[in-house]
């Protein structure tokens, strides 16, 4: 199997050089798999003069799955649009047709402090946001800045979701719930919105496949507000590419440990991408400071969704709550009574815990 | 002045009769208002076959001011999409072109404890969102589901700002955030969306007039988790009427008493509807239980900014913080060691104390 490594910007070249220790320790005890490496975002327009260069597509496309770190940097942020480093992240996304986003915003009980919510609300929280990733008002055409009829400036969008496109991600949250708590939430804003009227439509008609999978639906602006008030009533939530965007940062939130929080993007045939929830982080990097678990974690959920191999998916999840049992934390979920051990110390710590 | 009452469906016409009282106990100190009547979503399609009948606007065109309770009800679920409650709702904003939606999410010293979030992150929490309600997707055409070419049926809307409807709502804000604590936060998609892109540039254009205002710009995304991370950073934010609708109601949920917030939606001249931040709850509608009070604050609001009389509205702020001082709690709100009153009794509570 073949593995394309992305380090990206920031933080990304640290926290991606630990999960790799991962990987090559597991290499060792025989899996088999065969690490290659290319820029994307900022690095790759360093390097190339593009964020998603040719270079990287070819390796992409050829790779069974991908690990990123992490995209963006303020010296991007006067490049033309085209150019910047989450151009590439899109560009990516789109190629490959990774337009299944799994992000799980699971509080691990060793750091239910560091969340902002009172203990009772979020202990044992434990939602998987599947997110439409090639879709909606980030693709759709036509868009752009115009003049209009009256001779006024205006910038417009088009939100757009056919019916195969919410068809395939349906499949995909209801299969996910079905190994969960059967449960599944579809976010929409039918109320106002034709696409999304429609998004429920085909749900409705895709969950007659699904018996044993019990479907909602709730308006966005309500789902915002019940992630605050009750987040454990939700098991599995399913939406489309913006409003995605948005809750599952708010979910990853709730636990106050961003970074522990992987996600997947993956196609239809189980390739993907697999990348930590959180960003760049420039401020921190080069300071070996920044947390590699949540990128680790996404190495193990690449070992399960692409690499089919469970086994060793576990065995990585093992070694970080190994870890953490351990009272290890790096700077941003240290508190009184633990050990803070920077990026590589904890990227070590997690190989001698596998 | 003219003040309109739009008592609604479920809890509506209940808290808008207590604030009737208040208004009315105004009247006999010398408020020299006139009350009228209209019904507005589903009791307005009862009663004349559409949610925003001819009735009902012509009373509204003439009014200084509306006081609305809250539209909608399960009964009219099914109903075409252009006779439900909340087209009565998107007709009153448009055809009066209330386009500033203020929303305030203030936590009272009292209910503290309501929040479901530490303490610490909320206490003193005091934020006012400012939301444009006339523009973007929720009114922009083309919209609609459709056979695209391929032969596939899709669902579309169309994202769209112009810049004098940009401009409008930057003062707004700008002035909003002169009168408080000076610092303004845009809140857009500008890496992704070139109407949000748009948007950033008109808001950092008008910044210019306002020197004495600190203007910041924030993904949405990024909003969303900042809002639960660390609440007390904003001051003033403003952004578009979907992710304003997305961010306003995840903003009143932090302070866990959303049966206290009020709402303004004002136009070019200060007219104004003013409703309560939260929905009609058909589930709780004519028991007698509903807390009144976000009706009564928006009647406070009214009395401020459409009807220009401070000392009125600062009076009946007095007497709703008075009343909580004593201890009195409707359902939502009430927890061990305070006195659990109906909505009537809290209305009648409120009228004593003013
Ligand atoms: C960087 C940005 C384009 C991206 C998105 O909006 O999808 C990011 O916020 C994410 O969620 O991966
Ligand atoms: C009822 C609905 C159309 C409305 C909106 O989306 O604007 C509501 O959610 C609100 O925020 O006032």
């Amino acid at each position: 199997m073949k593995v394309l490594v992305l380090p990206g910007d920031g933080i990304g070249p640290e926290i991606v050089a630990q999960a790799k220790k991962v990987l090559n320790a597991l290499q060792k005890d025989g899996l088999d798999i065969e690490l290659s490496e290319a820029p994307l975002g900022g690095a790759a327009y360093d390097a190339y003069g593009a964020p998603y260069p040719e270079f990287t597509q070819k390796l992409a496309r050829e790779a069974d799955a991908i690990l990123l770190g992490a995209v963006g940097g303020p010296q991007y942020d006067q490049l033309d649009r085209p150019l910047r480093p989450e151009r590439g992240l899109l560009g990516i996304r789109k190629d490959l047709n990774l337009f299944a986003n799994l992000r799980p915003a699971i509080l691990y009980p060793e750091l239910a402090n560091a969340s902002t919510l009172k203990p009772e609300v979020v202990s044992g929280l434990d939602i998987l946001i599947v997110r439409e990733l090639t879709g909606d008002i980030y693709f759709g055409q036509p868009r752009g800045i115009r003049v209009n009829e009256a001779g006024e400036r205006e910038g417009f969008n088009t939100m757009l979701y056919s019916e195969s496109e919410v068809r395939r991600i349906a499949h995909v949250a209801f299969r996910a719930a079905q190994k969960r708590g059967k449960k599944l939430c579809s976010v929409d804003k039918a109320n106002v919105l034709e696409t999304t009227e429609f998004w429920k439509e085909i749900m409705t008609d895709v969950a007659k496949e699904y018996p044993d999978v019990e479907l909602s639906h709730m308006y966005v602006d309500n789902a915002a507000m019940q992630l605050v008030r009750a987040p454990k009533q939700f098991d599995v939530m399913v939406t489309g590419n913006i409003f995605g965007d948005i809750l599952s940062d708010q979910a990853s939130m709730l636990t106050g440990s961003i970074g522990m929080l992987p996600s997947a993007s993956l196609d239809q045939n189980g390739k993907g991408l697999y990348e930590p929830s959180h960003g760049s982080a420039p401020d921190i990097a080069g300071k070996d400071i920044a947390n590699p678990l949540a990128t680790i974690l996404s190495a193990a959920m690449m070992l399960r969704y692409s690499l089919n191999n469970e086994a060793a998916a576990v065995r990585v999840e093992n070694a970080v709550k190994a870890v953490l049992a351990q009272g290890l934390r790096t700077a941003d979920i240290y508190e009184a009574g633990t050990t803070k051990v920077s990026c590589s110390q904890m990227g070590d710590a997690v190989v001698a815990a596998l």
